[in-house]
């Protein structure tokens, strides 16, 4: 398996051509419709084109990351931790919704251990790249070492480096962690500038004790550890989680690889955050999937720059918003391929083209 | 061929019952995730299953309505009359925006020649029911007959049987009419109250003069023709269209017949807000597909009463924006066949549950 440094790849970024991105719009300007009624299937198809070659996706992969974090010890989720291992487990069995929304659009799901607490044997589908048995309590010290967080990215960018070695052309990103919401927001509260409490939500459902909990447990940490906003490796270290760091570094690698990239949710978002942070044209490559339910999300957005695709009230991670968004995505490229063009149509064009 | 009496077709629709909805929901809540974190997904499920009494969708069908409009002689459309049949052919022969879409979805696509100013042979995938060539000028005089305007609902309606008799679980509406944005902002300002200005806009894309000229047309039909807002097929007769009406019978008849339609933009929501305006519960067998970059779109969404699944800029018509829906839909199905339950997938439910 080949490694990868992490400052050679960040330094590998470039910005997506412009003169790519205008070509496909002249190629979608020549088709029988108003121009540009097909409204952002246009904007997908302009940057998926530009930024790969192709107009047609072989193989969509939802990368699911998954970790445990230490600081579910502070109470801050619905979900006893020993879900996480079961969940892998039901994702590796087809069960789970993400598989599910993956058959639909026929994506492909790879499941990646970067930190659950239970050690898994090899099996189909599953990708063993375990840094420890979940995270230390950000509460009490950080979460993780330097040197973990940039393992964490380096296990990402080899996942996009995979992306590259076989013919996936649409890679997605999804998590599952219980607790995973709690670093997410305080990456977010870092990162974006807003307080906790404007970025913390309910995760999988927990009332409003439990909420308050959380923003002072977030807020405990970020005043404990201190993360260096300029810093996004501290951060990630700091109060972030091994599945996020996994979630960053396969954003980053897509970017460096020339990869279009469907962000997820909360969780999948600030690890996209992380990796925008590092490079400022990773934003070229990020689809976001849609908005989700958690109040922090929007403000994460906001900072990569990328509009969410879909607003369906979702709050589900796994990688269940980034599968729908696949589909929007290969829905505009063909488009792109079967809308005849006015003159093999046969059909006037208006008077203003 | 079975002909459908309007008045018995309204008269029958019923709504939705709440015990199957809440039937679908319990279903839904023993899978393993976070209750209700599928968001809209869920809501999709539940009506589908509750209309339908299904899990699973056999055929996908856009109805793709055709017609001419009079009022073109105003100068209000970008493009010229003759790209109505320009575009039916093009249908026809798959090279159209919603052939691709369709196809990216998996659906059907049958075209209904409602009154497009052309007498076409008989062609696979196109269904005749010309009512006329074209509709009268609304800004002379009325569109139509009321007997024309009850023909063309009755069109309509015999779409949504056909759907019944043929398997066809799910049905899309879907517009192509030179002109047509100009009598669905009449059928909107008359319907929902707002002015003509708040509703109107810019169609295949007229400049700023057109568009106040488009206002001034419509101003000016709606204060020679006085549309009844009180009745719905006055107003459709007064300053609608023939696919209009085509499409507010298609809505009308799936709301009769137990058949979930998905309501594509500007012009199939005109249509569906006639239909919704005949009887109170036909919006709970709407689907809006998505938000249209008209602006008088959300003002008749509002009055049905439903919120749209996508928002992606869109403003093409032909049923574009109810194909990429009806993937959603599918998609929401797919999660609820196929995700286990917390019991079968050996998942600890959250402590909310």
């Amino acid at each position: 398996m080949k490694s990868f440094d992490l400052q050679s790849v960040i330094e590998s970024i470039r910005p997506v051509d412009p003169a790519s991105l205008a070509a496909v719009q002249k190629r979608i300007d020549s088709q029988a419709k108003p121009q540009g009624s097909l409204g952002r299937l246009e904007e997908f198809a302009r940057r998926f084109v530009a930024i790969t070659g192709r107009d047609q996706i072989r193989i969509k992969t939802v990368f699911t990351f998954a970790g445990d974090h230490g600081v579910t010890a502070e109470g801050v989720s619905a979900f006893p931790r020993e879900v996480t291992p079961q969940m892998v487990f039901n994702f590796l069995e087809g069960g789970a919704s993400i598989n599910a929304l993956a058959n639909q659009v026929g994506a492909d799901v790879r499941v990646v251990d970067m930190g659950v607490d239970h050690d898994f044997s090899p099996a189909e589908g599953l990708i063993l790249r375990k840094i420890g048995r979940g995270t230390a309590n950000f509460a009490k010290g950080p979460a993780m070492s330097r040197a973990d967080a940039i393992r964490s990215l380096e296990a990402g960018i080899e996942m996009a480096a995979f992306c590259k070695d076989n013919g996936i052309d649409l890679a997605g990103t999804g998590d599952m962690g219980i607790g995973n919401t709690t670093p997410s927001a305080a990456i977010a509260a870092c990162l974006t500038g807003r307080t906790v409490a404007e970025v913390t939500h309910r995760g999988t459902g927990i009332d409003d004790a439990a909420l308050a909990n959380k923003v002072r447990v977030i807020e405990a940490g970020l005043a404990l550890n201190a993360p260096d906003p300029n810093d996004p490796v501290d951060v990630l270290a700091k109060v972030g989680g091994f599945e996020i760091g996994g979630i960053a570094g396969l954003v980053l690698g897509c970017a460096a690889f020339g990869i279009p990239v469907v962000v997820d949710g909360f969780i999948s978002t600030a690890g996209a955050l992380l990796a925008s942070e590092l490079h400022p044209h990773v934003r070229d490559y990020v689809f976001a999937a849609h908005k989700s339910v958690e109040i922090g999300h929007g403000a994460m957005l906001e900072k990569i720059g990328q509009r969410p695709i879909l607003d369906l009230d979702m709050r589900l991670g796994e990688g269940t918003g980034g599968a729908l968004a696949m589909g929007l995505i290969e829905a505009s490229l063909r488009a792109l391929r079967e809308v005849k063009t006015f003159d093999a149509a046969g059909v006037t064009p208006g008077s203003e083209r």
